[in-house]
């Protein structure tokens, strides 16, 4: 039997949710309802963070996937002590307030991930599960630095897009014991009832995939639910699901129908499921007793671990004062000096093999390095010596599973304590679109390693040559994309992805060799693009080529045959257009010539370039199964095919 | 046990399949070599189509999921007899050749679907299995024209891909009993031995999605995989998997090893695996026993099969006429005249709901369509009325599966017969990017219906809020992107769309309501863009708006402010810019300004735009969460802002 004060509670954070949402006139009150139980139960019992320390490392962390139940997540963190103020609540979904439409990190305390685009929020759960490991296993002692739970509530939402596969494979696999995932089973989606679309037995599925799973038979069972996250926690093994029946927009007098979903109940329904509730108080208030509730449950739990942890933590710098001061700095993103590659009497590189060379390079000098790929770590050169697979190592094999790569990834790196990267080819990409896509919007300076990045891959065929992803990746805010030309190039992108703190980096890397070019310079990459062929002193170019990647080697002999022809050629290096376009007033100086004088040159789409040069070659259409230099001169990639095409633009008027 | 006559066929394929390798030195021989006695069991014993009509419609469908095992597919093809000669087979993996290092459809007799990303080939297999069902169920006594088996062969990499748990969820809720999935399973993938990144329990996974499951303990049983085969096709209500046993790259010395994945033999393992199968004959021969043997079983199989169909379609017209020329006509994509709308005195609707109502329409005239959406049918618009859920009807209710959705809708056009169209927001493209470039790779002509395209969504935030989207698609080889301005616009997209035969289509619609305007035209959608406001006669104009969608409205109400400000505008909606790129004379008599006078207008990246106008106008950041009015405002598209905007642009040199 739940006491008085426990109803109470739950009462004030469903009306809260209510209120929200009818101020709003917008959101989702169907599983903020039917939820708001469970996540009282984790609060008041379980989750251990502290409100006056919002980013301390060690805490516990949560993940609202679905993160359309946003109302009851501020409603609760409201209650549990959070800076969010009744006023937040009142200004739910409005523009510059704390309280968005779907939780953002970063925007509003207490908030761990954001989440919305269904799955991510348990992949990045699931992320954060593996950082904790991973770190506890890499410190001596580790445990006493860190050592928490990852939860994250979920509905059917989550567990019908295929992201939630991998990764709950991905945990099973990999044995995050010290994830617990509740699952809301409210038997409805948007559209209807859950049973229009799906017939799976999910505790079978998550049995098949080496979880734990537990079962509570009515979510508006506080106890019930408590006890099902206590037993969880106890598991030294698998991952925990816990399969929660509730119903949906419970309260509503449509609790039970896809109607509660999407849609705000309203006035007079909304006051019918505060009658439900026994709410007796007015709109956007709280009973002092559950504020008083809280500050002694869950605040006063989450205030004596930070200390102890602040205790922990320096005892154990008595002990390990290094690994103490490299577990601070990990946190904060704080690098040791990076070490520059010695490139000896090297002449030609595929630069996915650079990319592997950085990569050692960098692990032997930054020690808190995670990272993997999609089962092409041969292939994308990530198989760096004497790295142990996770979880002894921090080596990661993330399975034929791109997109849950992509978002465990932003899990580990909202975690903090890591720098991550992750890999496949470019093509491929494609799979884990919107997973780069919030982290680029969660500020994260996540690490994409693509490969085999251009037709060039030859016999593997249009499926698997990447045409379109490039301008696909530039148009996302707030994400580098980097298209080194050469070694050098890779160094200087490599540079720049580690030391980035809230912009995500994208390595594009080529499968076949490039030599190393004179002029390119990895200081230089940081300007986004520069010279690496100049007119003589004092004659003026009659061209500027402005190319990337492999394409730049090509520009240069292209280059070097129209200079026999007689022309006077510039030829840009642009590994970065994003850090070019951050710099306008010297962006305008960079080009010596007009803009009717300029081509640019990238095996890909054209789409993006007409903003910086009149001519445009590339690739518009797909791509073919042959031998690399075959195709390359089929679609006009040689030099003398290019200097031909160079020559006939400067001849137009 | 097999007959010597098996064992000869096996033995042939798989030389086959190494010579092809070796030859090209490229290719994947692991799984062709470990999964020919199942293939030549499935084309030896059950496999309905005739090589002398690769193209029949009720032949049975075989997808080869795992399309790096190309090399197999065409070995059996060559000797079932389609016109794959020993000289194709010669030339595997080199530019224009038959034989291309993944399937690719169209372009290889007998194979019906490209694959190599992976998943991708079983979600194919799933929407022709739908597609199958879909149309007996339409047509009174359906099954004497629409009756068939759909196959497919697939390892580990499709099924550790997430969108494989979507698409076997879906075809268990679907009950698609029709179709037989062979799970070659070698314990082996490109990086290492499964066990390093899977821990699944297949079998109980399958049998969690309400799949019929059966295991075959050695794949090198021809017999027994036979059999297995015929149980399935049995099944009356659930999709078969069987779980068959293989050794990745059997008979090379390095059987058993990931080495064999993706390296080719060579001529010395090669030879050593040859002597394993006991071949006898020379390089790119095949005993002519083995030519008999495909001759008296599948072609003969295939043949009368084929004559058996031609006799049944024939009877079928006589008591069935009309429904037999709809089912021709179905499957030649031919078209009856289709409607127009009457517009009434519609003044104000968002497009989403003008795509609600040219569907009603549309589905009303053509009787051969299948539709619906990710679980957002009220949202998208897709919820047409008096149209039955499948399989009793044509709407389909993908579930929150966004990536198999768009796979599956591939494999109903694969497929033939159906006219087939799928919905979600715009901002979950990125979750089925891939399939739709599948689409376009494929030259499907595919349907998406793409809505909440802007800003504009509001309330839902910035991961709700697409930006780069549009940017994206339009990068993508072969496929159209319609952002039509208003309802009339979106009828001539639908037309453009229902009326394609080889090019996707991807109609961007909007969440809010937009005014119907004065110059827009269904017919001039065609033209890709067109003015819809012009400098009166005489006059030249001193500035060109080019937008879309429902920044067209917003171009004219700027444009009517800054004519009150003495400047002469010109408005043009590009509905469709691929289509503009198709008529480059169109084009250039297009505007009536020069580029340095031209701005663009669209909410969405302004990468791309550079092409067209010197002036860029759209959104490079991330969105925000608030009412869609205040978000606009924030980000500047109000009509007096966008025409203070452009007056600064006239005013600068």
């Amino acid at each position: 039997m739940a006491k008085a004060i426990d109803k109470q509670a739950v009462a004030a954070i469903r009306a809260l949710a209510i209120d929200e949402i009818n101020q709003a006139n917008s959101g989702h009150p169907g599983m903020a309802l039917d939820a708001a139980p469970a996540l009282y139960a984790l609060y008041r019992d379980h989750l251990v963070s502290d409100p006056a320390h919002p980013d301390w490392c060690n805490r516990d962390r949560f993940v609202l996937s679905s993160g359309h139940a946003s109302s009851l997540l501020y409603a609760i963190l409201h209650c549990a002590g959070y800076e969010i103020s009744m006023d937040d609540l009142k200004s739910f979904r409005q523009l510059g307030s704390k309280t968005p439409g779907h939780p953002e990190v970063g925007h509003t305390p207490g908030v761990d991930a954001t989440s919305g685009p269904l799955g991510q929020g348990l992949a990045q759960a699931v992320g954060m599960a593996i950082a904790e490991k991973a770190i506890r296993n890499q410190y001596p002692d580790g445990e006493k630095i860190m050592s928490h739970y990852t939860y994250c509530l979920c509905g059917d939402g989550d567990l019908e897009e295929g992201i939630s596969q991998e990764a709950i494979s991905l945990a099973g696999h990999l044995r995050l014991n010290k994830l617990v995932v509740i699952y809301d089973q409210n038997g409805s989606t948007l559209d209807g009832p859950t049973s229009d679309s799906l017939s799976e037995a999910i505790k079978l599925r998550f049995l098949a995939s080496e979880w734990n799973v537990l079962e509570v038979r009515n979510g508006n069972n506080i106890n019930k639910v408590s006890s099902a996250i206590a037993k969880a926690k106890k598991s030294s093994v698998y991952p925990t699901l816990i399969i929660m029946k509730t119903v949906i927009g419970y309260g509503s007098a449509n609790q039970g129908s896809h109607k509660t979903h999407g849609t705000p109940l309203g006035e007079e329904d909304g006051n019918h499921a505060k009658a439900v509730y026994g709410v007796t108080w007015d709109k956007f208030t709280v009973p002092e007793a559950v504020y008083e509730l809280f500050k002694q449950t869950f605040q006063a739990r989450g205030a004596a671990a930070y200390a102890a942890y602040a205790n922990s933590l320096a005892e154990y710098g008595k002990y390990h004062p290094e690994e103490q001061k490299t577990f601070l700095a990990s946190f904060k993103r704080e690098l040791p000096e990076l070490p520059s590659r010695d490139y000896g009497d090297l002449t030609k590189e595929a630069t996915r093999k650079s990319s592997g060379a950085m990569l050692a390079l960098y692990r032997s000098a930054v020690p808190y390095c995670i990272g993997g790929s999609a089962d092409v770590a041969g292939s994308t050169n990530t198989d760096v010596k004497g790295v142990k697979p996770f979880p002894e190592g921090t080596d990661m094999r993330y399975g034929i599973r791109e997109f849950a790569m992509a978002s465990a990834q932003n899990g580990i790196l909202l975690h903090g304590g890591l720098i991550s990267y992750c890999a496949c080819f470019l093509v491929f990409s494609d799979y884990m679109k919107n997973a780069i896509r919030m982290a680029a919007l969660e500020h994260l300076p996540a690490i994409y390693l693509f490969t085999h990045d251009s037709l060039a891959v030859g016999e593997d065929g249009p499926t698997h040559q990447p045409v379109e992803q490039l301008t696909g990746l530039r148009a996302m805010p707030n994400l580098h994309v980097f298209r080194p030309a050469d070694a050098k190039e890779v160094e200087g992108a490599y540079q720049l992805a580690f030391q980035s703190k809230g912009v995500p980096s994208a390595i594009v890397l080529s499968r076949q060799a490039l030599p190393m070019l004179e002029k390119t310079d990895p200081k230089k990459v940081a300007k986004g693009a520069y010279p690496v062929l100049s007119p003589e002193r004092g004659s003026k170019a009659d061209c500027t080529i402005l190319a990337t990647g492999s394409e730049v080697s090509l520009a240069l002999e292209a280059a070097e045959e129209l200079v026999k022809r007689g022309y006077v050629m510039e030829v840009i290096s642009a590994p970065c257009l994003e850090l070019l376009e951050k710099n306008p007033s010297y962006k305008n100086k960079l080009f010596s010539t007009p803009y009717a004088k300029r081509v640019s040159l990238e095996m890909g789409s054209t789409l993006g370039w007409g903003r910086y040069a009149k001519w445009n070659i590339g690739v518009d259409e797909f791509g073919a199964s042959g031998k690399a230099e075959a195709v390359l001169d089929e679609y006009g990639f040689t030099p003398m095919k290019i200097a031909d095409k160079i020559a006939y633009f400067l001849s137009k008027k």
